[in-house]
């Protein structure tokens, strides 16, 4: 029976990863050691904890680690903070492997707890491009990890390049496809406003809306609220009804969610809604059922290639992903954020791409976990 | 005035980097903020920070990190722990430029530090191979910096295949044969017996005498005492006059320094003078009038190649190290170190090879910190 | 010249201590060392830090401390990562004598930091009564301190009935009573609307209104959304207008902070307007003008009783604390709340009282602070 | 089942609490929750943990606290890392009532940490009058608890006149006394060189022989190592045989430590024996069969005012605490320690004092535990 923990430190990273914590917690070789830390504790960005347990997943170790300030220093000292309470977690449940996944500041301190604790690493979604302090952290963990559970062949040969050993290196795509496959086969029905509540106007799902969630940009945190301002006006000015959801905890979210508050408040009969948090199948299942998503999650590029879902892509924070011809990608401007979107509304759903896997990650993974032999790399593959 | 922090974080790490410090300190357009952290500040490791001071060169900061216990758990922690600390550190030096030297686990907590505050980072010393958790730590930091600093062309070849820019990656050499190469001009007539004291027999240095110094190795830190406890047999059954230093900080440093303290109770009346810590010049200067270093440091593969020094070097620990001809490698074996050994002090000095430089490493990488754009990298750089 | 540091870390201590402050800074043989530490640099609880810098006090240090969680595993955890931080403060600045705040949890951080420095610690506002978890901190702090700056003669019989030398306590009065005097020695005519903004209806100043500040209670943090609703409702349901100010950080602020969210949102076109902070001043200002302050917090019974403001004080966060004719204590009942505040409004204005101090404090401490001896107790006085 | 949390941070604090763990590990209403923390888990201070489990006591966690470097800022560092580390430990095990002992500076991490969440505390050796920076930590630690286990009447008296509930507060005696009093019960014939080895002449334990434990002063820690070579050198000049004992962890002990290897190189022929560390119970037979017991150890104190064996105590370190007739007070001076020596020695055994209790300790502690209410004082008792 091996021991596989795997620390999740924000929605997101749940989202692209559920499909396979289910899957590991079915095998009857694996047993699954759930680690919640960070955002994922916190009632300001949604509480995921919650929703983790509700979908039958058992949180052995709870790591508060985010030091509050949301600046650079902060988010470094979270690190540091992160490295030394997940140390202790991991110390406790002496897992056989680890799992962490992309690229946020608190992965970073997973991969060198377990680094430092001689655990073998497994990492999901490296040899991505993107830009942004995340593409340097995501490719300095895969110099960490022992394997790589890759996307596609792109990244896998990027990784591969790196220095890593072919042979521990697997295509598996991303389990975030996998909820998006399951979500496309369901019937329709489900009203989010009824679910969540939410604050503000109550929309009508069955005419056009739009999905708007956009995160601050790390290295430009000083101009988060601004940039979410422009994004706001611009959806504001199209006229379309929308979901406005709150951003990730990263340095800048505090500037983004002042820009939602300032703006809530000073157009309160506007045709908005406001929502804390889903669980990613209700995400995907309203970002479905939408006619565009705006801002500059990695949502619009991968489970929407996959679904279709017309994409305005914001600003620097997605640059170099590999994506599908549902995108258009825009600056951080009032008035080219309005006519893109206004050029997808009128453009329709497009067919699916298989970019970032094909709908059977989860179980991929989890077989994977259960033979792959519990070695650490030892140097460079050149 | 470009300010250009460097974090010092053991004596070794001092060694490496003090030519360029030098170098730094005088340049009219460079202003040098020095760190001095771990063990650099402990008596147990022989304070190497007052070594420091007494160049001439001015420490701003002192930063305390390691957390007690050299296990794995407490060297995970200590990472935590320096992150959180040397962020503090820059944030009030608030410099353009962060240097950050090799491969230990005080390195990346520089890194990541520097990293997350947006600074410029420059690794020296990138792109060499190892094996051991140093070797994926010091790739990883290649990954988070912006500059590199390297000793030779293999190792310029293998940071660029990782995906680092051609143009932010330089052949410096290595400042530590600068050191080598001031002291071989030279002429002799050091005393270390009455510059250090140091415990045990006093040595005939007109007669040929071995230098020991072995490090634990990480992934092998359970077996640290008995192999000390091999090479210090192996040095006594030669019957040749020997002086031992004592190891660097890490996880398993207790064992091989019990194994020194349980040796010298025992054989009371060897031909071992047992030595604390030394600067790095002297340190060089005993070396070059030696007959043989033995153990597993990384001066038997690199200052000593260029002195031309014979080595016998132990084990695992600088497996895939480029080396030049003066290195015999040797299993940790009594009989295999011993009989090694005899070879090396028969065969005597070899001729002087470049392998890590050409002498001139702290000039060049001052003068390229004056010169380099403050900018950091955006992304892979394929 | 002596060299005083105080760390601030509320904008609630920073009230209590300003101009003791502003004499030090002012005094000739003092040197001021401002340490902005915990909430006071949090966007969150309004930044006080730039409040500080506006009055024209240097801050030298900022200290980010709070794990985010507020809950009390993350209090705890702050408390540690405080003494870690205060520590290099501390260490930079070097200062003959430290001062400490009150009895919240970050003010025991500065209080063990600077004991285990061997830095003489002088605490304001030891040998108060209030129950609840800052009161056993309170005391202890009271045991590290070196000297005590009490507010009254019952505090100073306390702190000595606990241990301390009489020769190391002086009755200064509590440093916010000073602003209380020199606000009423002020003409009218401050506007908050225009000042502050703010969030919800402009209230007409010249009619009556009430103030409402209400903090989580730290052993019940987890009712703290529920008091703060009734309180919300009592002053709802007496149809009165309401400023409404956001609470500290503690355990149980979120909870207070989204009873507020939801009943704005629940109750829009109500008579209340909603701060998220002000100035000390500025808020002694519109409680000055209020014909009644509501909820828990202190300055109810401390400034408020100098300056003769009618008070209704919920619950059990100031049991125990000495207090003046102006206030009615109730229980957190949404009935009784509302009759007090009726019966409040209508009584109108007290009489002022001195019980914590005469309106000199800030002068009297600064004097102090350059003649007491710079020695550490040594032992209990009995 | 009541879950009782006990944090041993050290030998000494073992020693001094180990017959109420036994107590509680027997009692049938009783889990006994251990965590061994800071020094207990280091080999450089004798590894305690091991004792610890070789007594049978099962120890749950394991936590690493000690920032190195010995000097007052890794000494405030530590508290705050072990506040850190114990919030953890107990967050994990949830305990009902959770005991600290004495005044060290990992005893107030503890203090802390239940505090914060708000776990019954209760205090051991609370009362007592010692001097040093322990002095006000104790007290601190006092205002903290929620019980007090005191040794005397006399302590007694000052935690009830410091503000404590008399209710609260219980004189169990000190479970020091219950090994002292199971020892001297016992038959003689113990060999601690066969048993620990150690380094050094053996003894004659036929012939009288002195046992010196010195321990730094945290006030003074800068003239540890020179206090530590006039007392070694007062030993030496009576010419009488001595076991040496490697002194507690604390800012200082780098300096008693090096003076005993210093003097250990310079003397090597002198009538010393040294060991590293003992279970308490072995190092209480050798006390008891000792002619004297010098330095500034507690056990001189206390244990040994009830066994009787005459002691030297020499400088502050146990200023203020009650004594018996068997300890003359000595200030650090080689000529003084001398004289005391040959006057205790000459003296011969003293009759045994009930000063810190009758020896059933350990017994009347976890009847307490079992009945005492689950509650918190809630304010000072004045």
């Amino acid at each position: 029976m091996r021991k596989i923990a795997c620390v999740i430190t924000s929605r997101a990273s749940y989202a692209r990863i559920k499909t396979a914590l289910q899957a590991i917690n079915k095998h009857s070789d694996l047993e699954l050691q759930l680690i919640a830390a960070a955002s994922v504790l916190l009632e300001k960005y949604g509480n995921a904890v919650n929703v983790i347990e509700r979908d039958g997943l058992n949180v052995l170790e709870r790591v508060y680690m985010i030091v509050e300030g949301e600046n650079p220093v902060t988010m470094a000292k979270s690190v540091g903070l992160g490295i030394i309470e997940i140390t202790t977690a991991l110390d406790n449940l002496k897992p056989d492997l680890v799992i962490t996944i992309a690229d946020r500041f608190e992965t970073i301190a997973t991969a060198i707890a377990s680094s430092y604790l001689n655990i073998p690493l497994v990492h999901v979604q490296g040899g991505e491009i993107t830009g942004s302090i995340d593409e340097r952290v995501r490719h300095s963990i895969t110099k960490l990890s022992d394997y790589h559970f890759v996307s596609n062949k792109t990244a896998l040969e990027r990784v591969v390049r790196m220095g890593e050993y072919i042979e521990r290196v697997f295509i598996t795509g991303c389990p975030s496809i996998d909820l998006a496959h399951k979500i496309m086969e369901e019937p329709d029905g489900f009203d989010p406003f009824q679910k969540y509540g939410g604050v503000g106007t109550i929309l009508d799902i069955h005419k056009p809306y739009i999905i708007l969630l956009q995160h601050p940009v790390t290295t430009e945190y000083a101009m988060a609220k601004e940039q979410m301002w422009r994004t706001l006006m611009a959806v504001y000015n199209t006229g379309i009804q929308c979901m406005v959801f709150w951003p990730n905890l990263d340095a800048g979210s505090d500037g983004t969610s002042k820009a939602i508050r300032t703006f809530r408040e000073k157009f309160r009969d506007n045709t908005m809604h406001f929502f804390k948090n889903m669980p990613p199948e209700d995400f995907l299942r309203v970002v479905l059922s939408s006619a565009c998503i705006v801002g500059n999650s990695s949502v619009a590029i991968r489970e929407c290639s996959f679904m279709g879902v017309p994409a305005v892509t914001i600003g620097s924070r997605q640059h170099g992903r590999e994506r599908g011809r549902n995108v258009i990608d825009v600056d951080c401007d009032t008035g080219q954020i309005a006519d893109a979107i206004n050029r997808q509304v009128s453009n329709g759903r497009y067919p699916g791409e298989n970019i970032y896997g094909e709908g059977n990650a989860g179980k991929k993974i989890a077989d994977l976990l259960a033979t792959i032999p519990l070695t650490q790399k030892t140097r460079l593959a050149y």
